[in-house]
């Protein structure tokens, strides 16, 4: 920590994203002058390490956010909705990784490589987009910007430890049952405050989040939704099927795009995708070199590969998109944003 | 076994479709004088039950098939290439699971619920599909029959048990090895033949078969073109992404179809669905019911479930189809077109 730093607390520091918060904080040396680790009271008193210092969680309370610059939030929705207007009103900057404000329009939702110029415009609130949103969002960027971006169709693979810490517990649990031939109880997964609950080793699940009146669910229409605000284009054509799956970190994503301009060959898209921000590319079927949920673990990138022109559309592309949503899907982005505060000078220490 | 049945050969009888062909003979009661259990020398000598007696595995030759009326070949596309002209010479029909013919214009690729007509025009082999591709043709036809169809872009989440016995074993060690802190070597998937092999536990590996030159893999390319031959829709757009999941048996199947005619509702299309064989409609958002691949085991049905139409498109719908891999993906599909033979008075006992 230093002086020249900033009053910082974390909403949720004790959770799967929380816990990459301040790993995070502490890898990207972000300035921190003080620093809060905040909970809701069942898991407060815990002790945590961050930068060789052992930290108290306390109860998260109106009063916690006196003096605090910048409070990143990861502690569900209903806690945003009531903690994040009382650190604003307090003169905090709140980064939000709940879905609680993402599409308001006074809300900026912000990847940065894509629209941190949107940072401006903030009225105490920022959002995080969703893990699935984002990593999506940073491979379709350079798409727009060299051909335009028509239609996106993707389905999703994704980790159980988007869906927390419990979740990702269930998983090896019922998996140790399963191999040992005992009887599980699954009552976390697919969605812990949905009824019913289904086996999530050895299977696939085709709901993430509650189901809408629309037949789609929420994580669904998450990506749908805050896919649009993010790239500025509310025109743009975007379904999802989200699917969970016995995977604990890193999301992947089959998806599919046709673009407004045709004719761009695999090596130009894959080209496109390289120069990309925030993208690493990995990407030869000679080597069988291919994103991986386990290779893309710890690491900040967004990994693009199987790029692949469509066999019909001459405007159709297919990729397969990895990152780890804990982090360019949660804690990395939410202090990236926090970082690009800093260099706009919309916080000063 | 009865008088009054066919002298049957299974090749490839210990593998994990053709120990799941045994099992569905035997439930549909199809009408056996003689079964011979065939397999590479290696398995040879082997005991295997069927129908309560006790048969012995015997190495598969070309005098192997002399008095065979029909031969379940499921042993991989080198012993199909090798002896399924042997066994036609003898006076066998071949129902062939490997893709050694598939695309061949002389052989019949049929799923009798779309095209059991076209087993009239077999010259002595008929194919059996890719188990990824007979799932999403049986979904796709009642949709073909009320809409036409168009586009079709699917993603899908396969089990190991579609690479075989060996991958199914590494994934249950490798998982077990994993939940013990213990190192792994992965030496079967993604694909047994190929020069590298990744963790499938815990993990989404994009790659299913080998790479053919355009980017797609080899089962990417069999969902495509095997469609396109079931449906007898040349002109019909389709693209794959293919994707081995840590799953035992049930493959699920992500589909976007994009049909000739617009305006179909949600509900017309469920409609649509339910009505087509060999489908069961599992799809009540309500009360959180879609497919699920560990409750698909052990039935022959097709399990479509998570049906909406796309958000833009309005000739766009989306499904979540489902089904046992090794049933109406292999055995069960097997079975069916020796039942058809019967029913269309093609062989005679």
């Amino acid at each position: 920590m230093t002086e020249q730093g900033f009053n910082v607390a974390v909403v949720g520091a004790t959770g799967a994203v929380g816990q990459q918060m301040l790993k995070t904080l502490a890898e990207q040396a972000f300035p921190i002058k003080s620093l809060k680790l905040l909970s809701s009271s069942r898991s407060a008193g815990k002790q945590m390490e961050f930068d060789g210092k052992t930290l108290t969680v306390e109860e998260a309370t109106p009063e916690s956010f006196d003096g605090v610059q910048v409070a990143l939030f990861s502690a569900g929705g209903s806690v945003s909705k009531k903690l994040a207007p009382e650190a604003v009103k307090r003169g905090a900057i709140v980064i939000d990784n709940t879905s609680a404000y993402r599409l308001a329009d006074e809300v900026p939702l912000v990847v940065p490589e894509i629209n941190e110029a949107d940072i401006h415009n903030h009225q105490g609130i920022i959002a995080n987009p969703n893990c699935s949103t984002i990593q999506m969002a940073v491979a379709l960027e350079p798409i727009k910007q060299a051909y335009g971006l028509k239609k996106v169709v993707v389905s999703t693979y994704q980790a159980v430890s988007g869906a927390g810490l419990d979740a990702v517990d269930e998983m090896y649990e019922q998996t140790g049952q399963i191999l040992n031939d005992e009887d599980i109880s699954p009552e976390v997964l697919p969605v812990s405050k949905d009824e019913k609950h289904y086996q999530i080793a050895f299977n696939a699940l085709p709901q993430i989040d509650v189901f809408q009146d629309n037949g789609y669910t929420f994580e669904e229409m998450k990506m749908v939704n805050e896919t649009k605000k993010i790239l500025h284009d509310p025109s743009l054509a975007v379904s999802a099927t989200c699917v969970r799956l016995p995977v604990e970190t890193g999301h992947s994503e089959s998806v599919y795009v046709e673009t407004e301009k045709s004719g761009a060959t695999t090596s130009d898209m894959q080209a496109v995708l390289q120069g990309g921000a925030g993208i690493t590319l990995q990407d030869d079927p000679a080597t069988q070199t291919y994103p991986l949920a386990t290779a893309a673990k710890g690491l900040p990138d967004v990994f693009v590969g199987r790029v692949r022109r469509d066999l019909d559309a001459e405007n159709g592309y297919h990729l397969w998109v990895v990152s780890d949503n804990l982090l360019k899907g949660a804690a990395y982005n939410s202090v990236q944003i926090a970082e690009s505060l800093v260099k706009l000078g919309l916080i000063r220490s």
